[in-house]
């Protein structure tokens, strides 16, 4: 339930004031040039207290391999990564112990567990994405070697598309004590033909699955996503032709990059809806633990907009999908070929 | 990679004009009371050659259990069942066999594997969700148990949301030589809250990484989806009161039934984005496996709209992922119950 | 729990008096020519009814390719794969069908699931193995393009050592309406240095596992095994050397083939206990469902000795490991190489 | 291959001389009382430093948990635990990278990955099984709770079948330059009838990959095991009666507590064979990386025979098997019950 994936394999843990977060790669193959440094620009990026945009938490997040890498280079060994939690207040969660929280996953929690770490949202906490980046940070590194990239952009706030206007409406939701989200695009790029499987392992399936996995997330398109269902066939086909060399290109990628789960080659394109941060300063009503009415204000420390942190872990997701496809295909791809 | 779920899990097989479709359930608890009837009026939802909406390709589409089920229970023995194929006629593609159709898994799987079973897409057929339907059928049995049931409806064909225009718009597309897609919602009622894992085997990520392996769905939303991406948080959160006997009850369900990837014991709300079929009539430029342009027309047996099949494969998936996460809680509970 | 391996990842499914025995393998790779016929003679080897040593049950055991085989060559999809039972006669356990017999599931079965097919033992039977060599005749055919092959035989027959006594040994138990055991030995040859994973994916624990997952199998050994924890470190270790053109060589193979749970090159050599059949024609205590004291006397149809007709399910059993670790080999191998 | 289990899953990471050992337990259910105190004891059992049968490397062997435990109790996310290593010594290790000890995993490591961490075996090191025992610790305490409890005793040392003369075998072999290995046997006590799962997750199976998958371990049995070959069908069989609550009773144990891959009720019994020590002073042949012939004596920091701490390993194995099988009757029993 904490592990993702077939190939690429991860296992993450920690909670937001526990001792630390981390992950646990079981399924890199050997002889990939890795080091803190490769996790440093991805983590950062989604590092609290940076901005006026973010929480006031500060974390420095800085990554520790604990395995699985000798002199510089992965040994095919699992790959242990850990960042130890320094801002953890858990003094400032006694009030709320006893308190749902609208939005958050307080009350399932409890309902599933009977018990529940209720410091800043324990393991539903978004710092849990803290391990997905480090783990995405591997698979880049991995996938860079076979010419990918990973980009993502912002494509609204709060319904918003002009990028001139976002931080203004983040501040202003801010400031009247209330939160926003918006829709961010993750883009792959330099993905070869043949990564994905059949069914259940589609390319799609697996990359939906990990983004609505990312906490704050309601809903996820691929290419054209929602708008090619108001289309005709003929609008949405992507029409191929050969290229000067004889080779097989597509006109158009209605499809964003993927057709029967496998990818085309084309650039793999994904957008995912974020949903407002549930905590807000105006009250709230909601019911305690003990079934009794109450109102709540969930000020503290938190994001008025988690869209432009978020990002960054939408692309790690992205590329832990692709990872775990791309070792599959490896494994997968015609036997009868010269490899040993 | 053609097997879905950890606890109610099941593999699928079978090619569109290949002997059988099928699908072995290993981990589907004992004392079901299930029987070939079970899956019948489901079948029939998504069988082809009923209406002139769907494809003429006649199939009595029967199922045979093979396994598992002694004396009309489950034993808790892997469930086999099987359908046979009958109008399968592979003569009728034997002029596509080297040519890739647009929009749909020929390059891929030729990029992928090599070699691809043409007739009628193979593997990558809308025919293989014979298979999810049956494993779909048993998983309802299981939870229909415990008070759950699974509806569906269509929100929109071809951009337009009027149920009374939705065949019109379809037949129009058909004599066209085109087709149209549209939009699906699928709802659960009944379950209760504490279904779903945290973090990657959360229950909305499960939801919709199994709705996006559906050919043809190329979005996915729970609850209010992208819109809530346009919302304030305070719009968006569900807020909380106990009712008269003091039980916690939500007072809007904006999350769709979930949240922290958990069930709250709402209505959980899915919807799905269905491209238009891409089999079309009309010739469309494409290139055959030596790399050549080529014209092609998909015409054949085909639905000019796949939305009104796709509703029982969706609740199908919905049922099996439901089952899939009420058995983990099964499992995980708390330990110290009263349970041997 | 009836599916084996995760790469070469196969389910199995029936019981010894159903409609069928089947097995589907999710996880062959595309290009591999196989049909019903490189089935037929290790399916011959485990047959019920062709001598005095065995049960008279009478089956012809005609296996079925339901998919995943196109014009006579894997497409990388699943392989179903079914034989129907012809001589299964139900009525025979009638009178059984209250009691418990010793040395078979039938007590633990109705412990754990409350309800059993308990027509010939039902899942319990050795008539499952039947799926485990169809999905071995898939894997050995896979692996024999790579050099590979696999032998048995049989070491003793309770107790005894010379072959020439074996028949004599098992019609005498029979004739005494009691039954006997023995020890068989696979031989793994032709596989590479490098095969196997660490830690929990060791061959040797998945050999083990999966030779002890055949009932009737009551241990197992590597190498040496047994024998090597009586021996000095200097007489159990195999020294290695140069050959002729400067590759290295063990100068003797007391490891069985493998060394930290990857494959050395070396023959890989295991053996295994297989018990007496628990079915014998004499009386003896049992008590029924009801808790009452009863005696049994379990003639029927039945082997004397299982031996003889395990040696090809245990070589089965070895294929599908090699296979299933041979796909990681390819998945897992140094990244930095040439291939795509 | 990192990963074990299904239900009871966990992952380890670490090698012999890097930064630490740890493990991931990802499945454990919520409500259970855990702390660093209940990994002491048994960590101290195989703790290396102790006595003169065990190799003089000095490690405190100190547990911490970084996650999953709340105000002193499994929350039900995952329980990460790590030791950090204290006495690593790299240096003197520089000697034997490009050599291929005899006996241990250098040569198949070296083949399959290209790359090794060549300090004291890596991760191919027993220091690995650190992390098994964490595991096995929380496992314990799981399990516990519903009356069952793991217990081993040596069975042999070099033949020897004296508990009085074990040690004297061990240090006649230390000063001889030499090594020795032995037979442990492992006792479950208190399982209930009905855990383990038909065909490949049957608990002998499960148990006996278990063992195996510890280093050094080449052979393993449940119940009487090999001897069970040498019998007759009626020596063998475990008759059965009613006790005077009309509770059925097994009148032996042959079986060693496992029909079918299921408990009875009675006591589970394993063997194990280990294989002495590969590590000896003396000299012995082998090749280097480069393909030269070489002499190699590997004195250094060892275990003359690793028997009495691999006990501990024996029973922390065990358990996580036994909780893992558990948990999977937990959600697979009858679906009839009265549990919500």
């Amino acid at each position: 339930m904490n592990t993702f994936g077939r190939f690429f394999r991860f296992t993450t843990f920690g909670e937001s004031h526990g001792k630390a977060l981390g992950v646990v790669v079981d399924g890199c193959p050997a002889g990939i040039e890795f080091s803190e440094k490769d996790m440093m620009p991805l983590l950062e990026r989604r590092r609290p207290g940076l901005s006026p945009l973010s929480t006031p938490r500060s974390e420095s997040d800085t990554p520790e391999i604990l395995s699985g890498v000798f002199e510089g280079v992965t040994t095919g060994m699992p790959v242990a990564m850990i960042v130890r939690n320094r801002d953890a207040r858990s003094g400032d969660y006694e009030s709320a112990k006893e308190l749902f929280r609208p939005g958050h996953a307080d009350y399932t929690y409890h309902a599933k567990y009977g018990i529940r770490d209720y410091r800043g949202g324990g393991r539903s906490s978004g710092r849990e994405t803290v391990s997905r980046v480090m783990a995405g940070a591997l698979a880049m590194k991995m996938l860079s070697g076979r010419g990918m990239s990973f980009e993502s952009r912002i494509v609204s706030v709060h319904g918003i598309s002009d990028p001139e206007l976002f931080e203004e409406e983040i501040l202003s939701a801010k400031s009247a004590g209330n939160s926003v989200g918006g829709v961010v695009e993750v883009t792959v790029k330099g993905c070869p033909a043949g990564v994905g499987d059949p069914v259940f392992g589609r390319l799609d399936a697996a990359l939906s699955g990990a983004m609505i996995s990312i906490g704050a997330v309601k809903g996820v398109e691929i290419g054209d996503g929602f708008s090619s269902a108001d289309v005709y066939g003929t609008e949405n086909n992507d029409l191929m032709a050969a290229d000067g060399a004889g080779n097989p290109v597509f006109l158009s990628n209605h499809a964003g990059g993927i057709l029967g789960g496998i990818s085309t080659g084309e650039d793999i394109v994904i957008r995912i809806a974020v949903k407002p941060t549930p905590s807000v300063s105006s009250e709230q009503r909601t019911v305690d633990i003990y079934g009794s009415n109450r109102l709540i204000s969930t000020g503290g420390r938190h994001d008025p907009c988690i869209v432009p942190r978020i990002t960054v872990v939408a692309e790690a997701m992205a590329a832990v999908v692709i990872a775990d496809s791309y070792l599959s295909m490896r494994a997968y791809g015609s036997f009868e070929g010269s490899e040993k």
